[in-house]
């Protein structure tokens, strides 16, 4: 992979990292930054350059990575005189790794095609430990040829790049993995909180019922920090809420029927109104009576 | 593990094969089945005896198992003047695998000693295929003394059997596997059939999410059969139903709250209703829409 000039946009616990990662594997990068200091801070650590606005940031690069919260910061950083595409030369390619609408993927990727660039949505899994362990899962929409481009750079911080299919693609992908998380992990706090008021030995129980049909990386590694009421770290109830409004509006679109990730938005809910927004979204268990032991 | 006289009470699609497992591995079996034809039919099978009650079936037996229905099927197969218990020896060990209520397993473990006879509740899991096996997974309630005796018997089928506290503990731990299975099948149902309705490859997402946090066991083992609509293996509908229901009301005796798998059983109820109590439990993605592909 010959070294190419990119951009990142967007420095939070992920996009932090993941620049990082870039500039480890020798791709020259110019960062922004909405909050002036992180980039400044970021800048100290790897070395890259600083931009005053997403368009200058993008001015020179071959690659623009966009990484931010929602569908309006997207359009914020991406859209407009000061946003990336106005900065883009042509043939130059703009991903976003947000987990956002499928629809603004859409509506970017015809943006970037009116301006010659490439598009692809691009959202990952895999947390702030595999963004900072160059580990993430990269779900990607978009045109093959400019896939093709792209996904070697991705590689600096990706242990999986893959296309799913045409734009949008990357961002559907995503809300099923949200969609069959939220309700498994619901599954797993009422099976975990039932064992604790049945008075059980809930550890010994995981042991036991994690070797068969009940097993599932939520089991293996959030059991234990459930039932000890550990939440203050991992995926938090605030970014899930924003992601399943996502998936049940997209829902709507395509005909899904989705009562139980519905129920666990609600749940997500109460827990945000109760002031447990930051909390990772295992918190779930923090809603259900537990008889004993584990602190509410 | 020296040859034990055993008797073994129901001759199901998992009763039988663990029956046949006992022979196999040399201990001397006794069986009774409500239906004589089964009973003769495993006798010519595996050379075993046959008795005409299941009082007669455990007079001689050290073990007398048990693997049948619901409550009122193992009343009727171990109280009374023809159960089980009325033709038990001093001494000996009564082990009820069927999936029950914990309060049953309490009442018959005092019945059990005031006729100085062991009790172990001792439910299963791991399928037809985990019975043919002989590599089922058994949660265990009762004492450790009698415990300790049956355990080197049941190794005749079982991966691993784990003693889980005192009377009942074994049904409560198989409960806590039915409540995260139910939620856990369908946000995984429902994953998928977004899946399909968004035009994505279901398969191919699969694959791609199954890396991180959504993988489970269901997952790597249903979802392919749940995109190809097959349902006529597995685990029925009817039993998870029979299974959810005595969740719910030991739910409500010890203060839980089962969302999720409360709707999960109104779900299975749906589909009993419209004839597919036969079909396994990853029947429940047969309820939701899906645009295109998938067998309803």
């Amino acid at each position: 992979m010959s070294p190419s000039k990119t951009a990142f946009i967007g420095l939070g616990v992920m996009g932090s990292p993941m620049a990082g990662h870039l500039v480890k594997s020798g791709h020259k990068v110019t960062v922004f930054n909405r909050t002036p200091a992180k980039a400044e801070a970021w800048c100290e650590e790897y070395g890259g350059e600083r931009a005053a606005t997403p368009a200058q940031a993008a001015a020179e690069a071959d690659f623009v990575f966009i990484c931010v919260g929602n569908d309006e910061d997207v359009r914020a950083v991406a859209l407009g005189d000061t946003g990336a595409l106005a900065g883009m030369a042509a043939g130059a390619v703009l991903v976003d790794h947000s987990t956002v609408s499928a629809h603004l993927a859409r509506e970017l990727a015809e943006a970037a095609g009116a301006c010659d660039v490439g598009f692809l949505d691009a959202p990952v899994s895999g947390g702030q430990a595999g963004a900072e362990n160059g580990a993430l899962t990269i779900m990607v929409g978009g045109e093959e040829a400019v896939f093709e481009r792209a996904a070697p750079v991705m590689d600096a911080y990706a242990r999986a790049v893959t296309l799913m299919g045409p734009a949008g693609s990357g961002q559907l992908t995503k809300m099923v993995n949200q969609i069959t998380v939220a309700g498994l992990i619901e599954a797993l706090a009422e099976g975990l909180a039932f064992a604790v008021n049945a008075g059980l030995d809930a550890k010994k129980v995981v042991d036991v019922i994690s070797k068969g049909a009940a097993q599932s990386w939520q089991m293996e590694n959030r059991a234990g920090t459930m039932l000890e009421g550990e939440f203050d770290f991992g995926f938090a109830v605030d970014w899930m809420r924003k992601d399943l409004d996502i998936c049940l509006e997209e829902a709507k679109r395509n005909g899904s029927e989705l009562p139980v990730a519905e129920l666990v938005n609600r749940f997500y809910e109460e827990i945000q109104k109760a002031g447990g927004g930051r909390r990772d979204t295992s918190s779930l268990i923090g809603r259900l009576p537990r008889g004993n032991g584990v602190e509410k």
